[in-house]
């Protein structure tokens, strides 16, 4: 077997050339699943973690069947891949120590993004022959990544697991991106039994070397897809006739943006795209709408969402038009546990690796469906924390050109590891 | 007794100099109701020719009762007076011949206009001493004269009687301006028994010594009030508490001002004024908008009218705010009647004031609540038209300066009376 | 050779099955190029009879290259094909009877639309084969009618050519939908020498057997696409720093449909379709809306056109982005010339086929740019008319089941053919 | 003489019966005058205090003119009124103790509110007899308290003056609602030689016997009255030759409130007032925006207010319309000197009346001038603080009941008084 820095980097180059967008993580979820079983954890796989009903934005039937003929075809570990052909990819593994002690959860995500990666001579696995073979489909997030470092972390606690004491629990999660995927996992209670969680990040903003061991300035979101549905007439004809939804759609996308702020927090609405109609001289019978809000706590985040619902609504009723509004997507906001950072943020300082540590440090106005996990584990009596691994990148997240250095992936490992053997 | 032309034009310089505006036309109903007596007519007074619940933006009791006084000291005639303390100042008065033939009306609308008079030194009616007393009211669309030429009329008449047949009603009808008063005589019944209507009116761009016969431009309008109702809030401390009723509004204005053409002919919508808030820093917990609908047919200006009841519900709904809609005024389009316009036209050639007679000429997107009676007249089989009664204006109708050439007084009661001589 | 009615039913359903829109009527050109060489008439081609800087909302090189490649595949005359290899497809041909007379136009129009065509069985053209190859692209306007027309004529004009006086000319015009072609045509000067013009088309409500000498009835129309261009910024982290093209587009879009009615006559304003945006979390850097303006004279389009000028830039000024307004189509109102359309009238009166001949009767709200012809004949004191053949129609026009009898189609040749031999 | 607790509340009583808008403190200041000269302040009033240029939001000439005959026929100091008969009603009185030492400044502001204050019998100004004799005008602030604190200081500033060092400045403010009349002070110079700056205010929601030394939480914010010109038409006969201001005004309205959030911090913006038109069928010639927006830092306010300035640009341009904006408030945002806040907590710790004392507590989103003083002394190197003396509330700020205990009055006195004896 090769040593682990090795196959972590080349875990991270597989996943990074072959990414796989949210609910259609089937390639990556079933190597993931085999190197688990090979490493004797426990595997509860799909519908067994994740709650149908509570899954958001999950593509349609035609896109997750023909994505499951890509993954047989771009080197999908097949004897686990029918396990994920439905596209629900969660993943929870255990490893029981038998011995007493507390239940440990670490959760990484998985999904890619809806971004064609740089093609130029200059980003990295393009010189390296591990850029995206996908157009349009990149690991720009760092994902590619997190899968990796949790691999990693499952060989580390396998490997000494006769030095560690009660549950380890290692969860990869779907469709991050969007923030789709942890209410299911969650509400499949997954996080039931964990007294310790952590979820982690890479890069973000923290430099190389660096490492935060809690972060709490997520916003609160609900990404939304809003549909008008009139009745077309020709729009010199007849256009008493018609029942303009382009009209409703404008109207209710300048009146959301106009929702006034909030006394208790940062907030947002915005909506991203618009389209409707389908000629000139057509009153428009369709328009659609992607949206969101956040907030800088989960009651700010209602409260926009609430107006937004009133104003959809009245701006349908002005028209005379039908319509529909979509959740596809929602996070809360969350405070990590004190404790288990401060915890953490020692350990972490105990690392070569590391030249600065810091406890808190907020991110703003981003979102992370990590904050399911985070509020039930504190629900429940546990603690919970979201720490972030620094690292240089190459371009800021989202963008064509992002990359990591990947001498930042097997401190990770050990850092997180660490904390393992130190819970007792 | 004076001679008619100078009664004609003392009565009209008296209502000049005392103007009333709609449903408070005491003084002028009290002096009109004493001639017609004095002439032998037969009187219907105030609630017996007006159903209460079909007028429209009648002022409330305060300036009612207060006008009341206002009228009994400035020259009403005491005895009638009372008649009309309540603000239904419409008036039918009855001359029947006893001789076989048909029923005839003539219409005649009594007020003035909510428009401070010039004072300028060559403004006719200040020079001669007739200039309104009252700041705010203003004859400025010549119901002065008409009211005069009512008057004229009924003497002609009574005198006459003995060569007439069948019966002779003359209405005079309180709030023509913002088209409020007719709705409610219609539904009295008032016209229920009438062959031949006649209404008219003086000036509007129509030129001295010309009469038009029939004129069918009167588009049907809709007058609205409406309110919003929200909560106030302090706009920096807590603006997620309030529901602001000035952005219910403001979003309906911009709306209603949207709404599409319609193909069956032309159309209006206005929002004349808004009004709302009370301070700077609190969100408007009250909105109001001044508004008007129109339409070539009274169909599409109900299409209007449903439009922006649409509207005003969605936008109230989408700010959360409660709303109300009152229609203070309404009038319909109508047609002329083809044989009584070319009856009446032949009759106006005949008199030798006259120098053109048009049997149809129409005005455009003006509004005229006679429109009720001329519609009901002709559902019951009889015949009505619109007649106009060319003159010289000083200025335009509505205008502060607007002023008539009395010389037209006299012969617009000579030809009403010819066709009344005429009928059989 | 074949007998006229069966030509120009096979001429008909060749032009149905391989549609072309606007600007690419190669095949099609070719073939009406080739027959008209064939009948000896003098051909004038392409930018010979189309000023290229007129020319509206023509298709990019990339489109126009490929099609000619289809055309080519397609059955196209290839030795005529070569002179529209750029997309400049109008055609005039001229026959010069060298006999003193007057010089006649006739103008008939060959592009299809942007429908894809019924797949019903029981939709004739299915049926009886000959149903449109192309998805997307569909003779719904009876365009295909109007090019076999064409050829008709040509053909009996040159058989009886020495029956005729003057000079005959035979306009094939590109891109009448969405009225972008006939202004480049009338400004290359193809009607200056024109003495009298007819301009036809079949259907349109006008009942079969019926025939209509004159319309008047087509609004003046500007078809407008516009842009709107800003920056994109992330919508949670720093979206103060975009500048949002939606927001702009949306608010052009409720101001547009705001513009007040204009009282010379009927207008409309329309937002057939608006796009904006990229992502849910991105302010928007893009936007686009397909718009047109209409008016009941040329004067009422140009304001409604005035007004969306200064809306748009008000709507870029206030969201701090960049705007384009491109024109990709434009057309006049237009009034027959009476003398004409009666001697139209009367002709058509002669003929068997016609139950019913009404010299005057308006379409209404329809946009047409053979107007330009109109205007430009009468303006150089020559006579021009708009004449419509009636037929059964299966569904109404731009309905993907439209279809016409084809009965209608000999008599429409015969009574332009005998209109030719009366001008002397 | 009486004994100072009684003239502090004397003063207020006398204050508050007779309340006197920003800019028109004309009684009120004569008192204050008066009242220094006696103590052997130096004084300078007035213009010589008050720069022309920065004063904002002031009265128009009329009212001021007017409101000098109130104040003279109410109880004005004759001999101090005529100092201030323009409306510029600002006082620095100085205390130069002729000793080294640091220069004080202590500001106080004078003006009340646009409010009718309560009639009702348990309403203690009511039933004491101080309620207010001015409908529409209240000291529903305390400002008539801080008037009263103000001379209170002064008093024992002028006794105990040999036990001082250094220079002592009281700075009398008019026009603090609305924030209008603190820059022109600041821009006069009037703080240029200032090392340590306290403003205070009573309650604000701190209880009573608290005392907060330092609050940052003032929004930064601009007060601005937008108004929009076009031309009149009537709606229905000419409505295209109108330029409709309320249509701008209410399209600006709406777009002002989508203004999206700032990333760096808190923002508002508000549209508190909208007042439009003059007639339902005349297209609007005028409107009027009571608007304001806010920021967390000076730097938000700005962009919110460059953003309205776009809008308002944008929306008057798209309908043909002349717009002025006119700032007739601004404010800072401010953050309070630790080292004076320590100091000042630690001398309230030792006063008996205190049960609470906290250095730092923000308030939110409210604004306030006095952040021109801070921000300016601080930038010349000196320290400054915004300190709150709790009181009870009958009711809260800007409510028709609000009224404070005056117990709190004489410990707020003596307070600022010993901190002046301590500095050296």
């Amino acid at each position: 077997m090769e040593i682990l820095p090795n196959r972590l980097i080349s875990w991270r180059r597989d996943f990074h050339r072959y990414p796989e967008q949210g609910f259609l993580e089937m390639r990556t979820a079933s190597i993931v699943a085999a190197e688990l079983d090979r490493l004797g954890f426990e595997l509860a796989l799909g519908q067994d973690v994740m709650k149908k009903e509570a899954c958001m934005g999950k593509p349609d039937d035609a896109l997750t069947e023909s994505h499951y003929d890509w993954a047989k075809e771009n080197g999908a570990n097949e004897a686990y891949l029918a396990y994920f052909k439905n596209g629900y990819t969660g993943i929870v593994a255990t490893l029981d120590t038998k011995r007493p002690g507390p239940t440990l959860a670490f959760r990484f995500d998985m999904d890619a993004l809806p971004i064609t990666e740089s093609d130029a001579l200059n980003h990295a696995p393009k010189q390296l022959g591990f850029r995206s073979i996908v157009e349009g489909s990149m690991h720009a997030c760092g994902h590619d990544a997190h899968t990796a470092i949790g691999l990693g972390l499952a060989n580390m606690l396998a490997k000494e697991k006769d030095q560690l004491n009660g549950v380890m629990k290692i969860i990869f999660q779907p469709a991050e991106e969007g923030t789709r995927g942890a209410k299911a996992m969650v509400e499949a209670g997954v996080v039931d039994d964990v007294d310790y969680f952590i979820a982690s990040h890479i890069g973000t903003g923290v430099p190389h070397r660096h490492f935060v061991a809690a972060t709490n300035g997520f916003m609160a979101t609900t990404k939304l897809n809003i549909t008008f549905s009139g009745i077309a007439s020709h729009a010199g004809g007849s256009p008493e006739e018609g029942k303009n939804a382009l009209l409703a759609a404008a109207n209710a996308t300048l009146n959301m943006h106009a929702i006034c702020r909030h006394s208790a927090g940062d907030s947002r609405v915005h909506v991203g795209e618009l389209h409707a109609g389908s000629g000139r001289n057509v009153v428009a019978s369709h328009a659609e709408l992607i949206a969101e809000t956040r907030g800088e706590t989960s009651e700010v985040n209602q409260y926009m969402k609430e107006q937004v619902e009133n104003i959809v609504a009245g701006a349908a009723s002005m028209y005379g038009v039908d319509y529909h509004i979509k959740v596809v997507g929602e996070a809360l906001n969350s405070i990590c546990s004190d404790d288990l950072a401060e915890t953490l943020a020692n350990i972490a300082k105990e690392h070569p690796f590391m030249e600065k540590v810091v406890v808190h440090d907020d991110l703003s106005a981003g979102s992370e469906d990590a904050t399911y996990f985070i509020n039930e584990v504190q629900r429940q009596g546990g603690q919970a924390t979201y720490c972030i691994f620094g690292t240089e990148l190459a371009a800021g997240h989202h963008h064509e050109c992002f990359d990591i250095d990947e001498a930042s992936l097997l401190p990770a490992v050990e850092i997180l590891h660490a904390f393992a053997k130190k819970c007792k």
